[in-house]
């Protein structure tokens, strides 16, 4: 599992998500690409809320990358 | 493996969905979407009652994503 | 890898398939379905005995989900 | 990463085509199937005989099952 | 997850990346090929800067290889 | 992540690699076969020459199998 230290810059990236809300890409290793605003974070989860429906629980392990939408 | 914390906001999440009962979907890394109410959790499992048919014990580690239907 | 304790709900799950033998179906994240009685799980494994042929050592980290046949 | 204490079955079994050398068929999480004979195993790797050409070093990480051929 | 130790060859390779500024080739475990500069690295993520849109977060666990262009 | 002790047979095959420099082949999770002679190797990465280009840095965890060409 990956480390979850707040100090960590990649654990700081996605807090800025949370907080300044971007529309974010969460590409998975499933070939699915999410897209919505990150609502919190954990060790395991990563929390999305999509333009439509209920927020998705993602598995941190399944992520391959997360871009912000310009 | 994720952390088992009951603490954890993940892992409470999901004692919402076991509790509430709301038909949810599980995506998993092999590109098969499941759904069903979930029954239990542990660190290694979450054990779903499909409409039909005996329980599933879902690998968490083949998870991607897990979202309640609206 | 997962915890191997025979407390945990989803280890006490496969004894009962053990000791019961029903038929079981093991989805693996390969897209292989495989069928069989479980014979044994110890941390690293479980040990399936199919319709026919040898007994076929199952990776736990292959695992994406379990389902007894009703 | 798996346990390697060779007092669990699985190490056992895996020793026991170690040293009665029947061909074994290794299905990979990448779909390919390699058949051969075990010449040695440590935490990580398998090292398999195929029928011609060098030692195969197959990652533990990346099996799904493995079955002696009948 | 992978050791962080600066002392690590492959940590110090992909900081000699974040200082010469090359184009890399991150090839991901889902088939995507990123391309861009990398800004930097942590026990979790690399971080990409691709020749358009917004930073990329990629995941370490996610990551097949990388390879400078030449 | 695998053990990185150099007297374990694997990590001991893996040097014989770096200094007698055959081709090898080393198939990744992705289904991409690279093919060249190996540099080094550490607790995260190999590092592959391959006959054109740049060093490839090969995740250890997106490896399947390793096999010197004969």
């Amino acid at each position: 599992m990956p480390e979850f230290n707040t100090d960590l810059p990649s654990v700081r990236k996605l807090q800025t998500y949370i907080k300044d809300k971007p529309t974010v890409k969460i590409q998975l290793l499933t070939e699915d690409m999410l897209e919505g605003q990150m609502l919190w974070q954990d060790p395991n989860c990563i929390c999305l809320q999509p333009p439509q429906g209920e927020p998705i629980l993602v598995w941190r392990e399944a992520i391959a990358y997360i871009q912000a939408k310009s």
